[in-house]
Protein backbone atom coordinates (compact mmCIF):
# COMPACT_ATOMS: atom_id res chain seq x y z
CA UNK A 1 0.00 0.00 0.00
CA UNK A 2 1.58 3.58 -0.86
CA UNK A 3 1.94 5.15 2.19
CA UNK A 4 4.18 8.49 0.66
CA UNK A 5 1.50 10.28 -0.87
CA UNK A 6 0.12 13.82 1.10
CA UNK A 7 -3.17 14.16 2.07
CA UNK A 8 -3.97 16.25 -0.92
CA UNK A 9 -2.43 14.35 -3.76
CA UNK A 10 -4.61 11.31 -2.33
CA UNK A 11 -8.01 13.26 -2.33
CA UNK A 12 -7.11 13.89 -5.86
CA UNK A 13 -6.65 10.34 -7.08
CA UNK A 14 -9.44 9.80 -5.00
CA UNK A 15 -11.33 12.20 -6.62
CA UNK A 16 -10.23 11.01 -10.57
CA UNK A 17 -11.48 7.61 -9.75
CA UNK A 18 -7.80 6.51 -9.60
CA UNK A 19 -8.11 5.50 -5.77
CA UNK A 20 -10.70 3.14 -5.45
CA UNK A 21 -9.39 1.14 -2.24
CA UNK A 22 -9.96 1.54 1.62
CA UNK A 23 -8.02 4.45 3.24
CA UNK A 24 -6.39 2.27 5.74
CA UNK A 25 -3.00 2.84 5.87
CA UNK A 26 -2.58 5.40 3.36
CA UNK A 27 -1.38 9.12 4.05
CA UNK A 28 -0.05 7.57 7.01
CA UNK A 29 0.29 9.99 10.33
CA UNK A 30 -3.11 12.06 8.94
CA UNK A 31 -5.83 12.33 10.31
CA UNK A 32 -8.75 9.98 8.61
CA UNK A 33 -12.76 11.10 9.45
CA UNK A 34 -16.38 9.60 9.88
CA UNK A 35 -18.10 11.25 7.52
CA UNK A 36 -22.39 12.08 8.27
CA UNK A 37 -24.41 14.26 6.30
CA UNK A 38 -27.80 14.89 7.45
CA UNK A 39 -30.44 17.54 6.73
CA UNK A 40 -29.98 20.81 8.60
CA UNK A 41 -33.23 20.49 10.25
CA UNK A 42 -31.85 17.90 12.32
CA UNK A 43 -28.23 19.34 12.69
CA UNK A 44 -28.58 20.58 16.33
CA UNK A 45 -29.86 17.34 17.46
CA UNK A 46 -27.30 14.94 16.00
CA UNK A 47 -24.88 17.74 17.08
CA UNK A 48 -26.00 17.42 20.57
CA UNK A 49 -25.77 13.88 20.41
CA UNK A 50 -22.14 13.96 19.38
CA UNK A 51 -21.54 16.30 22.16
CA UNK A 52 -23.43 13.94 24.66
CA UNK A 53 -21.51 11.13 23.46
CA UNK A 54 -17.67 12.42 23.24
CA UNK A 55 -16.27 9.18 23.03
CA UNK A 56 -17.37 7.30 20.35
CA UNK A 57 -18.48 10.65 18.58
CA UNK A 58 -15.08 12.90 19.04
CA UNK A 59 -16.27 16.06 17.06
CA UNK A 60 -13.37 16.87 14.17
CA UNK A 61 -15.43 19.71 11.84
CA UNK A 62 -19.06 20.63 11.25
CA UNK A 63 -19.75 22.47 8.08
CA UNK A 64 -22.38 25.10 7.54
CA UNK A 65 -25.04 23.51 5.62
CA UNK A 66 -24.42 23.21 1.93
CA UNK A 67 -20.72 23.97 1.99
CA UNK A 68 -18.42 20.75 1.55
CA UNK A 69 -14.68 22.32 1.98
CA UNK A 70 -13.77 21.37 5.80
CA UNK A 71 -11.50 23.55 7.61
CA UNK A 72 -9.55 20.59 8.40
CA UNK A 73 -8.92 19.73 4.65
CA UNK A 74 -8.40 23.45 2.10
CA UNK A 75 -9.66 22.39 -1.11
CA UNK A 76 -10.89 19.18 -0.65
CA UNK A 77 -14.75 18.16 -1.27
CA UNK A 78 -16.60 16.36 0.56
CA UNK A 79 -19.16 14.95 -2.19
CA UNK A 80 -16.60 13.20 -3.83
CA UNK A 81 -13.41 12.76 -1.92
CA UNK A 82 -14.06 9.48 -0.05
CA UNK A 83 -13.88 6.41 -2.46
CA UNK A 84 -17.30 4.71 -1.25
CA UNK A 85 -19.97 6.10 0.86
CA UNK A 86 -23.51 4.48 1.85
CA UNK A 87 -26.65 6.28 1.11
CA UNK A 88 -29.91 5.83 3.92
CA UNK A 89 -33.07 6.98 2.89
CA UNK A 90 -36.37 7.30 5.32
CA UNK A 91 -33.75 5.45 8.17
CA UNK A 92 -33.08 2.39 5.05
CA UNK A 93 -29.91 1.73 3.50
CA UNK A 94 -30.67 1.99 -0.05
CA UNK A 95 -27.29 2.16 -1.79
CA UNK A 96 -23.22 2.39 -2.10
CA UNK A 97 -21.73 5.23 -4.26
CA UNK A 98 -18.49 6.74 -5.25
CA UNK A 99 -19.86 10.06 -5.84
CA UNK A 100 -22.78 11.92 -3.73
CA UNK A 101 -22.67 15.26 -6.12
CA UNK A 102 -25.86 14.47 -7.58
CA UNK A 103 -27.69 14.22 -4.25
CA UNK A 104 -26.04 15.89 -1.43
CA UNK A 105 -27.90 19.67 -1.09
CA UNK A 106 -27.72 22.87 0.19
CA UNK A 107 -30.05 21.82 2.83
CA UNK A 108 -27.84 19.25 4.28
CA UNK A 109 -24.62 19.56 6.67
CA UNK A 110 -21.97 17.53 7.22
CA UNK A 111 -19.95 16.60 10.23
CA UNK A 112 -16.39 14.98 10.33
CA UNK A 113 -16.25 12.65 13.60
CA UNK A 114 -12.35 11.08 14.65
CA UNK A 115 -11.82 7.30 13.94
CA UNK A 116 -9.04 5.26 15.51
CA UNK A 117 -6.67 5.02 12.72
CA UNK A 118 -4.74 8.29 14.80
CA UNK A 119 -4.53 5.70 18.20
CA UNK A 120 -3.59 2.75 16.26
CA UNK A 121 -0.45 4.11 14.95
CA UNK A 122 0.85 5.26 18.20
CA UNK A 123 0.00 2.22 19.82
CA UNK A 124 1.84 0.09 17.24
CA UNK A 125 4.69 3.06 17.51
CA UNK A 126 4.69 1.63 21.68
CA UNK A 127 5.21 -1.73 20.25
CA UNK A 128 1.55 -3.08 21.39
CA UNK A 129 -0.30 -5.45 19.31
CA UNK A 130 -3.22 -4.78 16.68
CA UNK A 131 -4.26 -8.32 16.59
CA UNK A 132 -6.66 -7.56 13.46
CA UNK A 133 -3.66 -5.93 11.64
CA UNK A 134 -1.60 -8.45 12.50
CA UNK A 135 -4.18 -10.88 11.18
CA UNK A 136 -4.71 -8.94 8.16
CA UNK A 137 -8.53 -8.38 9.43
CA UNK A 138 -10.83 -6.18 9.83
CA UNK A 139 -11.29 -4.61 13.50
CA UNK A 140 -14.21 -6.35 15.90
CA UNK A 141 -17.11 -4.48 16.39
CA UNK A 142 -19.47 -5.05 18.92
CA UNK A 143 -22.96 -3.34 19.76
CA UNK A 144 -22.61 -3.11 23.36
CA UNK A 145 -26.00 -2.87 26.41
CA UNK A 146 -25.16 0.33 27.47
CA UNK A 147 -27.21 3.03 25.34
CA UNK A 148 -25.99 6.10 24.22
CA UNK A 149 -27.82 9.55 25.77
CA UNK A 150 -30.03 10.15 23.56
CA UNK A 151 -30.71 13.73 21.50
CA UNK A 152 -33.92 14.34 20.17
CA UNK A 153 -34.44 11.87 17.50
CA UNK A 154 -31.16 10.42 18.18
CA UNK A 155 -30.70 7.67 20.03
CA UNK A 156 -28.56 3.98 20.01
CA UNK A 157 -26.45 1.52 21.57
CA UNK A 158 -23.02 2.47 22.28
CA UNK A 159 -20.27 -0.13 19.73
CA UNK A 160 -17.01 -0.78 20.59
CA UNK A 161 -14.03 -2.28 18.93
CA UNK A 162 -11.90 -4.86 20.59
CA UNK A 163 -8.08 -5.52 20.50
CA UNK A 164 -7.01 -8.24 22.79
CA UNK A 165 -3.32 -8.12 24.80
CA UNK A 166 -1.78 -8.31 28.11
CA UNK A 167 -2.75 -6.83 31.16
CA UNK A 168 0.53 -5.01 31.22
CA UNK A 169 0.29 -4.05 27.73
CA UNK A 170 -3.40 -2.67 28.82
CA UNK A 171 -1.99 -0.17 31.28
CA UNK A 172 0.20 0.92 28.56
CA UNK A 173 -2.88 1.43 25.84
CA UNK A 174 -4.68 3.31 28.36
CA UNK A 175 -1.76 5.43 28.29
CA UNK A 176 -0.88 5.66 24.91
CA UNK A 177 -4.73 6.41 23.87
CA UNK A 178 -5.87 8.79 26.54
CA UNK A 179 -3.74 11.62 24.64
CA UNK A 180 -6.50 11.25 21.64
CA UNK A 181 -9.31 12.23 23.01
CA UNK A 182 -10.13 13.30 19.37
CA UNK A 183 -10.15 10.24 18.08
CA UNK A 184 -11.94 7.68 20.70
CA UNK A 185 -9.27 8.18 23.69
CA UNK A 186 -9.00 6.05 26.66
CA UNK A 187 -10.88 2.41 26.48
CA UNK A 188 -14.29 2.35 27.48
CA UNK A 189 -13.94 -0.81 29.03
CA UNK A 190 -11.24 -3.89 30.28
CA UNK A 191 -12.11 -7.40 30.26
CA UNK A 192 -15.41 -9.02 31.26
CA UNK A 193 -17.61 -8.47 27.94
CA UNK A 194 -20.74 -10.03 29.53
CA UNK A 195 -20.51 -6.69 31.54
CA UNK A 196 -21.11 -4.40 28.78
CA UNK A 197 -23.65 -6.91 27.25
CA UNK A 198 -21.43 -8.39 24.61
CA UNK A 199 -22.14 -12.59 24.59
CA UNK A 200 -19.78 -13.88 22.52
CA UNK A 201 -16.39 -12.64 21.60
CA UNK A 202 -16.22 -14.68 18.86
CA UNK A 203 -19.29 -13.61 17.22
CA UNK A 204 -18.74 -9.55 16.71
CA UNK A 205 -21.69 -7.84 15.42
CA UNK A 206 -19.17 -6.26 12.49
CA UNK A 207 -16.16 -6.77 11.19
CA UNK A 208 -13.78 -9.50 12.12
CA UNK A 209 -13.42 -11.59 14.96
CA UNK A 210 -9.29 -12.24 15.84
CA UNK A 211 -7.32 -14.94 18.16
CA UNK A 212 -7.01 -14.43 21.90
CA UNK A 213 -4.19 -15.69 23.31
CA UNK A 214 -3.99 -17.52 27.07
CA UNK A 215 -2.86 -14.73 29.26
CA UNK A 216 -5.08 -12.11 27.19
CA UNK A 217 -7.69 -9.65 27.87
CA UNK A 218 -9.98 -8.14 25.73
CA UNK A 219 -9.75 -4.25 25.44
CA UNK A 220 -12.65 -2.27 24.17
CA UNK A 221 -12.76 1.31 22.89
CA UNK A 222 -15.96 3.44 21.79
CA UNK A 223 -16.38 2.88 17.77
CA UNK A 224 -17.22 5.36 15.44
CA UNK A 225 -19.92 3.08 14.32
CA UNK A 226 -22.37 4.40 16.89
CA UNK A 227 -22.89 7.32 15.16
CA UNK A 228 -23.50 5.12 11.97
CA UNK A 229 -26.31 3.65 14.21
CA UNK A 230 -27.83 6.69 15.50
CA UNK A 231 -28.02 8.83 12.89
CA UNK A 232 -30.50 6.10 10.69
CA UNK A 233 -32.31 5.24 14.04
CA UNK A 234 -35.04 8.34 12.77
CA UNK A 235 -36.55 8.08 9.33
CA UNK A 236 -34.51 10.91 8.01
CA UNK A 237 -35.41 11.51 4.16
CA UNK A 238 -31.41 11.26 3.32
CA UNK A 239 -28.45 10.19 5.25
CA UNK A 240 -25.09 10.09 3.82
CA UNK A 241 -21.93 8.61 5.33
CA UNK A 242 -18.58 7.01 4.28
CA UNK A 243 -18.57 2.98 3.77
CA UNK A 244 -16.93 1.55 6.49
CA UNK A 245 -12.87 1.47 5.77
CA UNK A 246 -13.61 3.86 3.52
CA UNK A 247 -12.62 7.30 5.10
CA UNK A 248 -12.27 11.10 4.37
CA UNK A 249 -8.11 11.76 4.94
CA UNK A 250 -7.18 15.26 6.41
CA UNK A 251 -4.90 17.39 6.47
CA UNK A 252 -4.48 17.32 10.41
CA UNK A 253 -1.59 15.26 11.73
CA UNK A 254 -2.36 12.57 14.56
CA UNK A 255 0.02 14.72 17.33
CA UNK A 256 -2.82 17.84 16.22
CA UNK A 257 -5.46 15.11 18.30
CA UNK A 258 -3.39 14.92 21.25
CA UNK A 259 -4.78 16.28 24.55
CA UNK A 260 -0.87 16.60 25.74
CA UNK B 1 -17.34 31.55 53.56
CA UNK B 2 -19.40 28.53 54.33
CA UNK B 3 -17.78 25.86 52.14
CA UNK B 4 -18.90 22.46 53.75
CA UNK B 5 -22.40 23.08 51.80
CA UNK B 6 -23.46 20.29 49.51
CA UNK B 7 -24.39 21.47 45.92
CA UNK B 8 -27.98 20.54 46.29
CA UNK B 9 -28.39 22.14 49.86
CA UNK B 10 -26.56 25.37 48.02
CA UNK B 11 -29.00 25.52 45.04
CA UNK B 12 -31.77 25.61 47.70
CA UNK B 13 -30.71 28.57 49.65
CA UNK B 14 -30.15 30.37 46.60
CA UNK B 15 -33.67 29.49 44.90
CA UNK B 16 -35.59 30.58 48.46
CA UNK B 17 -32.99 33.35 48.18
CA UNK B 18 -31.40 33.06 51.02
CA UNK B 19 -28.14 33.15 49.21
CA UNK B 20 -27.74 35.88 47.26
CA UNK B 21 -23.33 36.31 47.23
CA UNK B 22 -21.30 35.67 44.51
CA UNK B 23 -20.86 31.31 44.74
CA UNK B 24 -17.14 32.08 44.46
CA UNK B 25 -15.87 28.93 46.89
CA UNK B 26 -18.88 27.86 48.43
CA UNK B 27 -19.71 23.70 47.44
CA UNK B 28 -15.82 23.62 47.04
CA UNK B 29 -15.01 21.18 44.65
CA UNK B 30 -18.00 21.09 43.10
CA UNK B 31 -18.08 22.20 39.40
CA UNK B 32 -19.49 25.56 38.94
CA UNK B 33 -20.45 26.85 35.33
CA UNK B 34 -21.41 29.57 32.72
CA UNK B 35 -24.96 29.96 32.12
CA UNK B 36 -26.32 31.02 28.59
CA UNK B 37 -30.36 30.58 27.77
CA UNK B 38 -30.78 31.73 24.05
CA UNK B 39 -33.30 31.17 21.15
CA UNK B 40 -34.02 27.61 20.05
CA UNK B 41 -33.47 29.12 16.20
CA UNK B 42 -29.82 29.86 17.10
CA UNK B 43 -28.89 26.86 19.47
CA UNK B 44 -27.25 25.23 16.48
CA UNK B 45 -25.33 27.84 15.48
CA UNK B 46 -24.31 28.88 19.21
CA UNK B 47 -23.47 24.80 19.76
CA UNK B 48 -21.42 24.88 16.76
CA UNK B 49 -19.50 28.02 18.11
CA UNK B 50 -18.99 26.16 20.90
CA UNK B 51 -17.62 23.23 19.70
CA UNK B 52 -15.39 24.94 17.56
CA UNK B 53 -13.53 27.06 20.18
CA UNK B 54 -13.50 24.56 22.64
CA UNK B 55 -10.85 26.16 25.22
CA UNK B 56 -13.09 29.20 26.16
CA UNK B 57 -16.64 27.66 25.62
CA UNK B 58 -16.34 23.63 27.10
CA UNK B 59 -19.46 22.43 26.62
CA UNK B 60 -20.74 20.94 30.16
CA UNK B 61 -24.50 20.59 28.95
CA UNK B 62 -27.12 20.96 26.64
CA UNK B 63 -30.64 21.01 27.29
CA UNK B 64 -33.85 20.51 25.37
CA UNK B 65 -35.65 23.27 24.05
CA UNK B 66 -37.72 24.70 27.13
CA UNK B 67 -35.91 22.35 29.91
CA UNK B 68 -34.54 23.67 33.03
CA UNK B 69 -33.36 20.39 34.88
CA UNK B 70 -29.99 19.91 33.64
CA UNK B 71 -28.12 16.32 33.65
CA UNK B 72 -25.74 17.45 35.78
CA UNK B 73 -27.88 18.66 38.58
CA UNK B 74 -30.98 16.71 39.16
CA UNK B 75 -33.78 18.29 40.62
CA UNK B 76 -32.11 21.63 39.82
CA UNK B 77 -33.75 24.60 38.37
CA UNK B 78 -32.00 26.86 35.82
CA UNK B 79 -34.63 29.84 35.81
CA UNK B 80 -34.25 30.13 40.05
CA UNK B 81 -30.84 28.25 40.77
CA UNK B 82 -28.56 30.98 39.98
CA UNK B 83 -28.39 34.21 42.49
CA UNK B 84 -27.96 37.18 39.79
CA UNK B 85 -28.54 36.93 36.29
CA UNK B 86 -27.89 39.15 33.14
CA UNK B 87 -30.93 39.34 30.86
CA UNK B 88 -30.26 41.14 27.18
CA UNK B 89 -32.71 42.00 24.20
CA UNK B 90 -32.05 42.69 20.59
CA UNK B 91 -28.16 42.35 21.61
CA UNK B 92 -28.30 44.90 24.27
CA UNK B 93 -27.74 44.77 27.60
CA UNK B 94 -31.35 44.91 29.67
CA UNK B 95 -31.24 44.22 33.53
CA UNK B 96 -29.68 41.97 36.03
CA UNK B 97 -32.33 39.57 38.13
CA UNK B 98 -32.89 37.24 40.61
CA UNK B 99 -35.11 34.63 38.99
CA UNK B 100 -36.01 34.29 34.97
CA UNK B 101 -38.84 32.01 35.85
CA UNK B 102 -41.17 34.61 34.45
CA UNK B 103 -38.97 35.44 30.81
CA UNK B 104 -37.61 31.94 29.90
CA UNK B 105 -39.82 30.40 27.65
CA UNK B 106 -40.09 26.97 26.07
CA UNK B 107 -38.15 28.46 22.73
CA UNK B 108 -35.60 28.76 24.34
CA UNK B 109 -32.45 26.39 25.06
CA UNK B 110 -29.75 26.26 28.11
CA UNK B 111 -25.71 25.83 27.76
CA UNK B 112 -23.68 25.17 30.69
CA UNK B 113 -19.82 25.73 29.97
CA UNK B 114 -16.99 24.81 32.13
CA UNK B 115 -15.49 27.88 34.14
CA UNK B 116 -11.93 28.47 35.44
CA UNK B 117 -12.41 27.85 38.86
CA UNK B 118 -12.36 23.75 39.12
CA UNK B 119 -8.35 23.80 37.73
CA UNK B 120 -8.44 26.94 40.09
CA UNK B 121 -8.70 24.46 43.11
CA UNK B 122 -6.22 22.17 41.54
CA UNK B 123 -3.40 24.71 40.85
CA UNK B 124 -3.27 25.87 44.56
CA UNK B 125 -3.41 22.20 45.60
CA UNK B 126 0.21 22.05 43.61
CA UNK B 127 1.19 25.47 45.74
CA UNK B 128 0.73 27.86 42.51
CA UNK B 129 -0.05 31.14 42.94
CA UNK B 130 -3.17 32.63 42.45
CA UNK B 131 -2.40 35.96 42.61
CA UNK B 132 -5.65 37.49 42.56
CA UNK B 133 -7.03 35.35 45.20
CA UNK B 134 -3.95 36.38 47.25
CA UNK B 135 -5.20 39.58 46.40
CA UNK B 136 -8.85 39.93 47.17
CA UNK B 137 -9.56 40.32 43.29
CA UNK B 138 -11.75 39.29 40.67
CA UNK B 139 -9.11 37.63 38.08
CA UNK B 140 -8.20 39.63 35.42
CA UNK B 141 -9.42 39.48 32.13
CA UNK B 142 -8.21 41.05 28.63
CA UNK B 143 -9.85 40.84 25.12
CA UNK B 144 -7.34 40.11 22.57
CA UNK B 145 -6.99 40.11 19.18
CA UNK B 146 -7.16 36.70 18.52
CA UNK B 147 -10.36 36.27 16.51
CA UNK B 148 -12.36 32.98 17.56
CA UNK B 149 -13.38 30.62 14.79
CA UNK B 150 -17.26 32.51 14.04
CA UNK B 151 -20.57 30.00 13.63
CA UNK B 152 -23.58 32.12 11.64
CA UNK B 153 -24.19 34.91 13.40
CA UNK B 154 -22.00 33.96 16.55
CA UNK B 155 -18.22 35.51 16.37
CA UNK B 156 -16.10 37.84 18.63
CA UNK B 157 -12.92 37.76 20.03
CA UNK B 158 -11.31 35.61 22.16
CA UNK B 159 -11.30 36.84 26.07
CA UNK B 160 -8.22 35.00 28.64
CA UNK B 161 -7.72 35.14 32.22
CA UNK B 162 -4.15 36.52 33.10
CA UNK B 163 -2.39 34.63 36.21
CA UNK B 164 1.58 35.54 37.10
CA UNK B 165 3.57 33.73 37.94
CA UNK B 166 7.65 32.42 37.27
CA UNK B 167 8.60 30.39 34.47
CA UNK B 168 9.02 27.31 36.72
CA UNK B 169 5.71 27.63 38.25
CA UNK B 170 4.34 27.83 34.65
CA UNK B 171 5.29 24.53 33.37
CA UNK B 172 3.93 23.38 36.67
CA UNK B 173 0.92 25.12 35.57
CA UNK B 174 0.42 23.95 32.48
CA UNK B 175 1.00 20.55 33.40
CA UNK B 176 -2.22 20.82 36.08
CA UNK B 177 -4.37 22.79 33.63
CA UNK B 178 -4.00 20.21 30.59
CA UNK B 179 -5.82 17.67 32.96
CA UNK B 180 -8.97 19.98 32.87
CA UNK B 181 -10.07 20.11 29.28
CA UNK B 182 -13.47 21.16 30.03
CA UNK B 183 -12.54 23.97 31.89
CA UNK B 184 -10.44 26.01 29.48
CA UNK B 185 -7.26 23.83 30.30
CA UNK B 186 -4.11 24.36 29.27
CA UNK B 187 -2.76 27.83 28.66
CA UNK B 188 -3.13 29.30 25.06
CA UNK B 189 -0.29 31.79 25.55
CA UNK B 190 2.89 32.23 27.71
CA UNK B 191 4.35 35.91 28.20
CA UNK B 192 4.14 38.21 25.12
CA UNK B 193 1.06 39.90 25.88
CA UNK B 194 1.40 42.18 22.87
CA UNK B 195 1.59 38.91 20.89
CA UNK B 196 -1.90 38.30 21.17
CA UNK B 197 -2.93 41.93 21.47
CA UNK B 198 -3.19 42.95 24.61
CA UNK B 199 -1.45 46.51 25.10
CA UNK B 200 -1.54 47.17 28.93
CA UNK B 201 -1.75 44.26 31.66
CA UNK B 202 -2.01 47.57 33.81
CA UNK B 203 -5.29 47.72 32.48
CA UNK B 204 -7.43 44.81 31.90
CA UNK B 205 -11.09 45.04 29.99
CA UNK B 206 -12.54 42.97 32.83
CA UNK B 207 -11.83 42.32 36.22
CA UNK B 208 -9.00 44.03 38.37
CA UNK B 209 -5.02 44.69 37.97
CA UNK B 210 -3.04 42.74 40.42
CA UNK B 211 0.62 42.64 40.44
CA UNK B 212 3.43 41.34 38.95
CA UNK B 213 6.26 40.51 40.66
CA UNK B 214 10.26 41.02 39.49
CA UNK B 215 11.01 37.22 37.75
CA UNK B 216 7.25 36.57 36.77
CA UNK B 217 5.80 36.39 33.81
CA UNK B 218 1.97 36.33 32.66
CA UNK B 219 0.42 33.13 32.06
CA UNK B 220 -3.03 33.38 29.95
CA UNK B 221 -5.88 31.21 29.68
CA UNK B 222 -8.77 30.68 28.04
CA UNK B 223 -11.47 32.44 29.23
CA UNK B 224 -16.13 31.82 29.33
CA UNK B 225 -16.86 35.71 28.88
CA UNK B 226 -15.69 35.24 25.15
CA UNK B 227 -19.09 32.97 25.54
CA UNK B 228 -20.54 36.14 26.35
CA UNK B 229 -19.22 38.41 23.55
CA UNK B 230 -20.52 36.24 21.40
CA UNK B 231 -23.78 35.21 22.11
CA UNK B 232 -24.48 39.06 21.96
CA UNK B 233 -22.68 40.07 19.19
CA UNK B 234 -26.04 39.33 17.05
CA UNK B 235 -29.51 41.09 17.73
CA UNK B 236 -31.27 38.06 19.14
CA UNK B 237 -34.87 39.07 20.91
CA UNK B 238 -33.72 37.92 24.01
CA UNK B 239 -30.43 36.53 26.02
CA UNK B 240 -30.05 35.22 29.22
CA UNK B 241 -26.81 34.53 31.40
CA UNK B 242 -25.64 34.39 34.26
CA UNK B 243 -24.37 37.28 35.95
CA UNK B 244 -20.21 37.46 36.24
CA UNK B 245 -19.35 35.26 39.39
CA UNK B 246 -23.00 33.86 40.52
CA UNK B 247 -22.21 30.65 38.73
CA UNK B 248 -24.54 27.50 38.10
CA UNK B 249 -23.06 25.22 40.89
CA UNK B 250 -23.63 21.67 39.80
CA UNK B 251 -23.53 17.90 41.30
CA UNK B 252 -20.21 17.57 39.07
CA UNK B 253 -16.96 16.71 41.15
CA UNK B 254 -13.61 18.75 39.91
CA UNK B 255 -12.16 15.26 39.35
CA UNK B 256 -14.95 14.54 36.45
CA UNK B 257 -13.84 16.91 34.64
CA UNK B 258 -10.06 15.81 33.91
CA UNK B 259 -9.40 13.75 30.94
CA UNK B 260 -6.39 11.64 33.00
Amino acid sequence: METDISPKELRQLIRSRKWTAPTSGAARGCVQANLVMLPRDEAFNFLLFCVRNPKPCPILDVLEPGEVEPAIAPGADLRSDLPRYRVFEDGQFKEESKDVTDIFNEDMVSFLLGCSFSFENAMQAAGLPIRNIEEGKNVSMYVTGRPCKPAGPFAGPLVVTMRPMTPEQAVRAVQVTTRFHLTHGAPVHIGTPEEIGIKDLAHPEFGDPVTIRAGEIPVFWACGVTSQLAVTAPPLPRVITHAPGYMFVSDLKDEDLTIL
